[in-house]
């Protein structure tokens, strides 16, 4: 069975989202956050210490917004994937990595300097700096779905959607969702509405 | 024909290096850094004013380390990707979003904060926390590499290297490459001796 090492709400959220979405079983293992210093004998099972790990038989893999990607393809085939003979598969590549490396990244940089570090390391510039960085991405998102577009790619939820939504939820755990914009915030509300969203929720809780 | 929007040796280096790879026609557009200060007109391309952007027909894409994944699939088949049916598959799309997310955004904070920004809005501690940050993610990479490894995954050259491999070329230009394992060392001879690496290099001169 597929095993999930997940903190909740947190990057690992788009593995768990991703599992539901597919059906698939697996088991999960929630841990306090951050692992690394809160859960020391998970280093043996991921060195980094940084989560998501999901193990699937042989394969393992530590990156949020591959996992999803990898579910919908090995598990597959799947309309949650977009193929490479779609007219959307380009976007599709381009939207799973940039929900991590463009949405997300700026965020955890305001989550460490604001949150994470004792107050005499916090550093209010690069806060500001990286919310700026994050907003204007979140522009390129609004003119995205201002096409105006139910979905990010392929005319229909994808693994894109997952990733893409998770950075979403991320934002308005800092508080970051005041510049939502009309496109975004709607979005947001159909993609947290799906039932295998709130499946994941609940799995977290339980 | 495919066109690349492209800073030298910036992360559009790794469309460049994947277009060589495939040795797929191309037409090339060298700016100067940072192109959406210098180059105006480019927003109208792309409106974020980042790089890269490749165009191939309809697509338009401007992930880096997403690209490289298009190439060999949408224009392959092609043993630079690895198949979902192959055991290496989760390992590679892992390391394709590492690439960037986790060894490649960490040293664009240091790049910041010690080069781009003017002096009195440098921040020091950013900058040697994302080295720290970076220095930790390359010993999961020397870790990887010394199993022994060739290559990354699938025991042959794939899209994974050339994007990790991008990571190191940044982390040389930087002054980092002075924490290089042996393994790191001789990983990036191997990869920057390919003749794909040395005719992207020579293409970004001419």
């Amino acid at each position: 069975m597929i095993e999930l090492y997940h903190c909740r709400d947190a990057r690992s959220f788009r593995a768990l989202w991703a599992l539901e979405e597919m059906g698939l079983p697996y088991r999960l293992h929630t841990m306090p956050f951050p692992p690394r210093f809160q859960v020391p004998e998970y280093l043996a099972q991921n060195p980094l210490g940084t989560i998501p790990l999901l193990v699937d038989g042989e394969t393992r893999m530590t990156e949020s917004s591959a996992i999803p990607h990898y579910l919908a393809t090995r598990h597959g085939p799947s309309p949650l994937a977009v193929a490479p003979d779609e007219p959307d598969y380009g976007l599709y590549l381009d939207w799973l990595h940039r929900s991590e490396a463009t949405l997300t990244f700026p965020q955890t940089i305001v989550l460490r300097y604001t949150r994470l570090e004792p107050e005499e390391r916090r550093l209010q510039q690069a806060a500001d700096d990286y919310t700026q960085w994050f907003f204007s991405r979140l522009k390129h998102l609004t003119r995205a779905l201002a096409e105006p577009r139910e979905w990010l790619c392929a005319g229909r939820f994808t693994m894109a959607d997952v990733c893409t939504a998770y950075a979403l939820l991320l934002a308005k755990d800092l508080g970051l969702d005041y510049k939502f914009s009309p496109e975004i915030a709607a979005y947001w509300e159909r993609a947290s509405a799906r039932p295998a969203f709130l499946a994941a929720k609940a799995a977290q809780k339980a």
